[in-house]
Parts: structure tokens; C-alpha cells; sequence
């Protein structure tokens, strides 16, 4: 596995240096995982035809399935033997692709860069719409499991990912923003799912309440680590293997730990062009390089890369708890593939 | 009470000429709702400001409370004694104005024309996040109810909303639309929340399965007038009264009834207006009073409220099945309520 020393220079290593991390899991769940995507394909069906094809588009388009993955290792972990954890799973994208929809709309840049966002093909009235519908269709399913504390698990978490994107608009294009407004921000909209999607895969097989503070708290550290690489690669992955592009952060302001980093550390010429290229978004054709040259100097995505990779441990810690074997080695293999990451 | 033949003309009756319909109900639940109110602002709260700042833009502005008190009513009528109801009145508003604040953002046209919306103040992005906190929020507390069967009922009201809200976003603009395509929208995007209110104020009272189904009819078919009456103030109303612009649907080309039945009784001249005016959007400034003076010449607005009448009638016919009493009565009263109102 590539090193968080080896990570620290501006470009990360390429995916033919990392571990192979998710594939442990997907040799133990893929079966489930294959349910999970036809539950996910009929779940989205609605007599109104635009819902399916619009949800399909961001659904079908893949990704790594990793939240509903951490629902499905966790109940593996605890040893579930029903059927149940596919809905939580299929539910737990549901929530995931309905945040995406309304992200896209929120995110104002996203639309002016040719990419093929939902809300480009449909517009942005359909992707907010399709988005409820999938948020509510999550309700739907979460209530045939039957189990009312798996219900407010995912309400909870809902109302915290609508809190912490409502703080990320919020704390945009102020250069000022403290690490712990940060990670306040990435704790509630991205690690708040991580967390309840491995809580809910271990109550849904009844484990003992220890182990299910264990996998909420393995979840969010993860979470955490996933959303501070996702940042770090915004400005240093190679474009190709990221799959959108590179600086699409920079370019809308959004205040990431890189930019507070190297603003922090930052001379007072280095830190009018973060003002500059960030809170008035007055950016010219070499800025993004500039950018990355400013955040090399200054370790900024090292040391993102270190954060990440500290919160990795913490999650690492928290399986101790659960006897060895191949789900705890799974579970512990997608810590180690989001370190080493490249897209 | 104003008669539908009254109701004919291209004008509807002042309130003076209505009876006061929501006050028996108000009388009988009043300080329900008084309860679920501070429980609305109770539950707005966040440790991120701006939710309940915008969230209480719109909750605190007033409006009827129609669906809450519906909630309330049921369960008075089959004799609750609880104090859940209060809990999934609440809910039941936010799940209503989470739906508001999308359509704000959805309905790009209310942005053009001053409006204070809460998309004008605070901007899209808050709106529409501000909109997934609230529908968050809904299900939160419909989990500390701890009846699974409500969770059912609410979340797939909510489903079906969102699909009729698609539906209408395809309708739009397209003069040919159906009566039939017209109702089908409506009976989704409005009477379906309008359904399930009533049905949960029953589930929650632990009603027969029969009264269960007889509260979901009666709110379905009051929430089908209820709209009905919405699209005719929409071109009829004292501006003054309705609180909002008259001619909001008719610059939005949004396809009503009233709409509807002038298009399909027209002559091809008036068809090549609606073309013009409704799928274009080609409008000039005396276009509404030309609308207008269409409607009237071809009774679209009275057919359009003998419609809302037809369907209120069947809201009263539900109410047989329960005992005569203060609840029945108020419950009949909204239905005179809405067909004689105003705004």
C-alpha cells in the first residue's frame, strides 16, 4: 500500500499502487450486492417514466457502491443471516443519489462546466423532484424492515446531512474557515451516512449495543478519512482516474482543509490570492496551478493526507471489538483503500 | 353559505359571504393546535442558524394550517385521547412546507416576479436544503409516534407527491393536456397529503380499518376541491383576499382546469391565444384580462368550482360512516369552508 509518505507530494500514486481494498469486501458480499442494485433497479420504477430515467442516469452510472457495501459488511460482521440488510442497503443509496441530486443543484458551478449532470440533461426542477421521490422511496423501504430504530438511525442522519450541507453553503468562499468549522461540515454530510449505514447493517442483525457504537463510530471515522482524500485529490489527483475534474473545488470557493491549510501558512501575497480566487472567485487561466504550487509548498495536501490517514486508525481501532475472521479483514481492507486512493 | 351557481361568475363571493368554516374546527382543536405550533418552532431548531430562520419565513407567515388541523380533527372524531396527534400534526406541516420550498425553487417564475419566497431571500440552495431538513425533521418525529403503520402512510403520501410535482413539471406548458392528466396531478401533488392526514389522525386513534379508509377518502377528495378551488381563485380571486398575485398559474403556463375546459371549448383563434400565451409563454399586458374574459364566455371557472363542489360532496358522504357529534360537523364545515372561500 502507498505510504501517506508517498502521498505527500502534490500528485498521488496511481491506482496500480494501491491495494485492491474494496475487493475483499466485494468477494464476501457481492452476491448481496448484486441483489442490492435490483432492488435498487425496481425500487426506482414510477408509472411517471422521467423519475426512472433520471434516477438511473446518476444510479446506473456506477460508483463504488461503498455506503451500501459498509451496510452489507457490517451486518456481515455480525453474523445476519435474513434478508433485510439488501433493503437497508438499496435504502442507504436512495438517500446517498438523492443528496447527489440536490448537490448538483446547489452547486451552482457544477452546471457551467459541461458535464452531464442530471440537472443539465433535465433541468433543475427534475433533479430536485427526482431526489424527493428517492428520499421518500427510502422511508418506503426503510419501513418493510419493520424496525422503527433503523427508521430513526436514517432519519437522524438525514436531518444531520441536510444540517452540515446547509453549514457548507454557509461557510463557502470564507478563507477564514477554521479546521474545526471543517470538519464539523464534512462530519455532518459526509461521515453521518457512512455511520449510520454501518450502524443500521449491524442493528438490523441485532447486535449487542457495543457493537453497534462501534460500527457507528468505525463509519464516521471513516467517513471522515473518505471526505478529507476526496479533498485532497480535488487538487491532486491525476484527472483521468478521478473521473471529473481536477479544481472543481477551486473554482466554486468551496473551502476545503488544502485551501485552509495553505491560507494558514500562507504569506500575506499568497493570501490575497486565495482571497482573491476564493471569496470573490476572480480567477485566471493559471490560478488552479498556482494553487497547487502554493499547497505544495505549504505540505497542505500531506497534511490532509495525514489527517486522513489518522482517522483511518481510529476506525481500524474500533473493529478490535469484533472476533477475526474475513468480514473484520474486509472492513478493515476499505480503511486502507481510501488512504490509498486515487479517485 | 355562497351556492356553486353564485360561485359561477368570473369573480368569486367576499369571505363576508362564506360561512367561517375552519372556526367550528378551530373551536374543537384549537388549543391542539396551539400545541402544534410550539411544537413546529420547537423542531425547527438547529445549531445552524439559518434552518430555522428560513424555515419560520415560511412556517411563521400563517397560513391556513388546513392539513395539521386535519390531523387534528380526525383524531377528535374518533375520539383520541392521546397526545400524539399533536407530534404527527407537526409532521405533517413540515412535510407541507419542505414541499413549499421546493416548489418555490422548482417554480422558477416566482423568482421574477418580488415575491419575498424564501428562495428570493436566502437563494436556491438554502431552500432547497433547508426543504430536506424539514421533510428530515418529518420523519424523525414520525418515528418517536413509534407506529410503523403511520411511517407507511406518510412516506408514501410523500412518494406520490413527488411524483405528481413531476408529472405537473411534464404537463406544463401543453394546452392539450387531459382533464384526466389534470386530476392525476392534483390528486398526487395535493390531495395525497391532504389523504393521509386524515388517515393517520384515525391510525393513531387506533380506528376501525373501515373509519381508516373513510378518513383517507374524505381527505382525498376535500384535498382534490381543495386544488380545484386553488386553480379557479388563481384566475378569479380579489387579489387583495387571496394574498398572493392572481394570474400566478397563467404567466407560469402552468395547465389548470380552468385552462383546460377554455382551451377545449374555444374557437381556433382562442386556441391560437393559449398557444401563444401558455406554451410559448409569448405574453402581453392585457393577456390575463383576455384570459379571463375566455373563461367567463365559456363557464371554465364555474365548471371548474361545480367541479370542486362534485368532489366535496363525495368528502361529506365519507363522514356518514361516523357518529353525528361536534367533530363531524366541524370536519363537514371544512368542505363548505373551502368551496366558499376566497383565498
Amino acid at each position: 500500500m502507498a505510504t501517506v509518505t508517498q502521498l505527500g507530494a502534490a500528485r498521488l500514486p496511481t491506482q496500480a499502487g494501491a491495494k485492491p481494498g474494496l475487493d475483499k469486501l466485494l468477494g464476501l458480499v457481492g452476491h448481496d450486492l448484486e441483489a442490492v442494485n435490483q432492488e435498487i433497479v425496481k425500487r426506482m420504477h414510477s408509472r411517471v417514466a422521467l423519475i426512472p430515467q433520471l434516477a438511473s442516469h446518476l444510479v446506473s452510472a456506477g460508483g463504488k457502491r461503498i455506503r451500501p457495501l459498509l451496510t452489507l459488511g457490517a451486518a456481515k460482521l455480525c453474523g445476519y443471516r435474513g434478508g433485510k440488510h439488501v433493503l437497508l442497503a438499496a435504502c442507504v443509496e436512495f438517500i446517498h443519489t438523492a443528496t447527489l441530486l440536490h448537490d448538483d443543484v446547489v452547486d451552482e458551478s457544477d452546471l457551467r462546466r459541461g458535464n452531464a449532470t442530471a440537472n443539465q440533461v433535465w433541468g433543475n426542477q427534475a433533479s430536485v423532484l427526482v431526489g424527493d421521490f428517492l428520499f421518500s422511496r427510502a422511508f418506503q423501504l426503510m419501513v418493510e424492515t419493520g424496525q422503527l430504530e433503523i427508521l430513526g438511525i436514517l432519519a437522524n442522519a438525514s436531518a444531520t446531512i441536510a444540517e452540515g450541507e446547509v453549514l457548507q453553503l454557509i461557510t463557502a468562499n470564507d478563507t477564514s474557515t477554521a479546521e474545526e468549522a471543517y470538519l464539523d461540515v464534512i462530519s455532518a454530510k459526509t461521515a453521518a451516512l457512512f455511520s449510520a449505514a454501518c450502524r443500521v447493517g449491524g442493528v438490523i442483525a441485532e447486535c449487542p449495543a457495543a457493537q453497534a457504537d462501534a460500527l457507528e463510530s468505525f463509519g464516521r471515522n471513516l467517513g471522515i478519512a473518505f471526505q478529507l482524500v476526496d479533498d485532497a485529490l480535488d487538487y491532486a489527483a491525476d484527472q483521468a482516474a478521478l473521473g471529473k475534474n481536477v479544481g472543481d473545488d477551486f473554482r466554486e470557493g468551496k473551502i476545503t482543509l488544502p485551501v485552509i491549510l495553505a491560507y494558514r501558512r500562507g504569506t500575506e501575497d499568497e493570501r490575497a490570492f486565495w482571497r482573491r480566487t476564493q471569496e470573490k472567485l476572480d480567477q485566471r487561466p493559471d490560478d488552479l496551478e498556482q494553487a497547487q504550487g502554493l499547497m505544495a509548498k505549504h505540505g497542505a495536501i500531506a497534511d490532509t493526507l495525514e489527517r486522513a490517514r489518522h482517522y483511518g486508525l481510529l476506525a481500524h481501532r474500533e473493529l478490535a471489538l469484533f472476533p477475526a475472521g474475513e468480514a473484520r479483514e474486509a472492513l478493515a481492507a476499505v480503511v486502507d483503500f481510501n488512504t490509498a486512493r486515487t479517485h
